[in-house]
């Protein structure tokens, strides 16, 4: 099994940053304005974007500490893997260990997610910063797969 | 072993970012200014950064299509890793399949190093595309590991 590993660091607090994994405004606001569902533990956060989408459900949160998803639908590779943040503070910043757990291939899609994974975890601390990410339709264009 | 993969799609030729992967002036371009050393194949290319660096020894290269680096010197867990980029024609695009292969354990500077390199391969299409990358010290900063 293969995983995508992500660290940023967020000059804001945990309960901020877990904010932003764990409302739909706050999803809508980094990862893709088309954020829709019930984002409670058990419940399925259905993210769209032009090209297609994903249906996560929510297995754990705990409060500034912990989210973790299982991808329910979307396409083939990501079905049955998962999307785990970690959250702690350290000096001034709030890191983020991020890491998408069990892709069976490391096929090209796995490349590309990789990259786009980390240009919208830069977009999630912008937006906690900020107030302004750069979520789907607006998200930073890396390549012919968009 | 664990492996950190990126795909980017750069709009010129394979040949634009070859040069961009194989020579010192390339190289300063977009990863760290600080680039010294001799990038021919069984040379060594030095990266200096603020806080440290790394040695890459030149194991391969293949004109408009692959180059391969060992790691000779730097954090003890990148010693001995090897870092690929693959180079083809897609649509308008040049695509860079990205690999640092090898970590030992996914380690917390495994996490960091993985955003780290998406946001310089984000450096490697802006300096090809338009002539100006965010090479360090310009480097985009992620978190407090910078």
């Amino acid at each position: 099994m293969l995983d995508i590993l992500h660290r940023i660091g967020v000059t804001s607090s945990p309960e901020a940053v877990y904010d932003a994994l764990t409302t739909i405004d706050g999803l809508a606001g980094w990862w893709t304005e088309d954020t829709t569902g019930d984002s409670e533990v058990g419940g399925v956060v259905r993210f769209r974007f032009p090209p297609g989408g994903f249906d996560m459900k929510v297995l754990e949160t705990k409060p500034a500490e912990r989210v973790l998803w299982e991808v329910v639908d979307g396409p083939e590779e990501w079905i049955g893997t998962r999307v785990r943040f970690e959250l702690k503070q350290e000096d001034d910043y709030t890191v983020v260990l991020f890491r998408h757990l069990g892709w069976r291939e490391p096929v090209e899609f796995m490349y590309h997610c990789s990259t786009k994974w980390a240009s919208y975890l830069l977009s999630l601390k912008k937006y906690v910063e900020t107030g302004t990410g750069d979520p789907a339709p607006r998200d930073v264009r890396i390549s012919n797969w968009h």
